[in-house]
């Protein structure tokens, strides 16, 4: 009996994460109600609070899902891994309601009282192993701390994003991520590896493409 | 009679401005009522809609004068007049309400329905001119270009000044610019440039104290 129980459970966590991240992208914290999630997903009050506490619970786990919405379309290694992440994000930034719900929680998040920087240390550590894995590689010029880069450029995606929603809705997002690149690889990569570094936003597609698994979150979207 | 009627019209606006800074960053957006900005303000509600027509406009006169809280420090030119730029930024967001209100109401405005480039856009024409002057003066790599970096300047501050709010309420900000310039400068100045220019926290200061008009919007914090 225990593991189909438990099997169910993480099943419920999973569809109340996806109904809230729904509500969360369309309303906004404020405008999110918990009747609204809970016929999004399908479940009784008593399930919702069986896994969390509150609203506000509900919203952290939905901010700190975004990575779960990228990685598991990368294949690459090293500094080309940390270019396909921003390049991955950019493109299910468009599309992936959970990664969406987690971006615009993120940056609302004080305006309904919360301060969380986990979200921005979860990806700011993601990144900062790719980075520890390039300089492994050979790939980061002398100097370049892994650590801090990882910071500045979960600093500029968060930023790029932001201005690129006020300017175009994001529809030049890709192209952001690939300026940013342009910008940023002759000074902290080798020139080997700023010559072979592919960014192409046709590598997230290509991606998606490749490995995107049968009920991805990004499948619910209507 | 012209002349004094237009003075006390312009002082009435900046008045107006002002007030609606500290309620905005006090309250954010939803929080703050008009009669609360009237009565900081010590304006009537016909003077203050024969100059904004409702709280969206007085919004967006905020999130529009936050350069105006931080040119008139400055006094160096090309790519060390950018650097300065974001070292009194960084500054000054700890100190000044009506910056800190722009820059809470730029990040928040799609909560309350706006969606307003012009903020980000007056940023990065700013930074373009500095690296424009930079070019000129031969402190550019070949191949940067000052429009796109100046927009990566500005998407890097805006997501910076987000994570550095979440993780210590700002108090990190100035030590995440100089960690910014630090991974830039050596891809993007010549080497000469790159040695000299200075990107300390102390030039803030000292900026400050060296120009401070009397009456300056950060007096009136308390």
């Amino acid at each position: 009996m225990g593991q189909p129980r438990q099997e169910r459970a993480i099943q419920t966590r999973g569809a109340l994460i996806l109904a809230a991240a729904e509500v969360f992208d369309e309303y906004g914290f404020a405008g999110a109600s918990i009747s609204r999630i809970l016929k999004r997903a399908g479940v009784t009050a008593g399930a919702l609070y069986f896994h969390f506490e509150s609203k506000e619970a509900l919203a952290k786990a939905v901010m700190n899902a975004q990575s779960d919405t990228i990685l598991p379309f990368l294949e690459s290694q090293g500094l080309q891994r940390l270019v396909d992440i921003t390049l991955v994000w950019a493109r299910r930034l468009q599309t992936d309601p959970l990664l969406r719900a987690g971006v615009r929680l993120t940056g609302e998040q004080t305006t309904f009282g919360l301060r969380d920087s986990s979200p921005y240390q979860a990806w700011s550590q993601i990144m900062e192993e790719c980075l520890l894995a390039a300089r492994e590689r050979g790939e980061l010029q002398a100097g370049v701390e892994p650590s801090e880069l990882a910071e500045l450029i979960v600093e500029a995606c968060t930023g790029m994003q932001m201005y690129a929603a006020a300017e175009t809705c994001r529809a030049d997002l890709s192209d952001r991520v690939v300026r940013m690149w342009r910008l940023l690889l002759p000074g902290i990569a080798v020139p080997s590896v700023v010559a072979r570094t592919a960014v192409d936003p046709a590598r997230a597609l290509a991606a998606e493409e490749a490995t995107a698994p049968v009920g991805a979150p990004g499948d619910g979207t209507g």
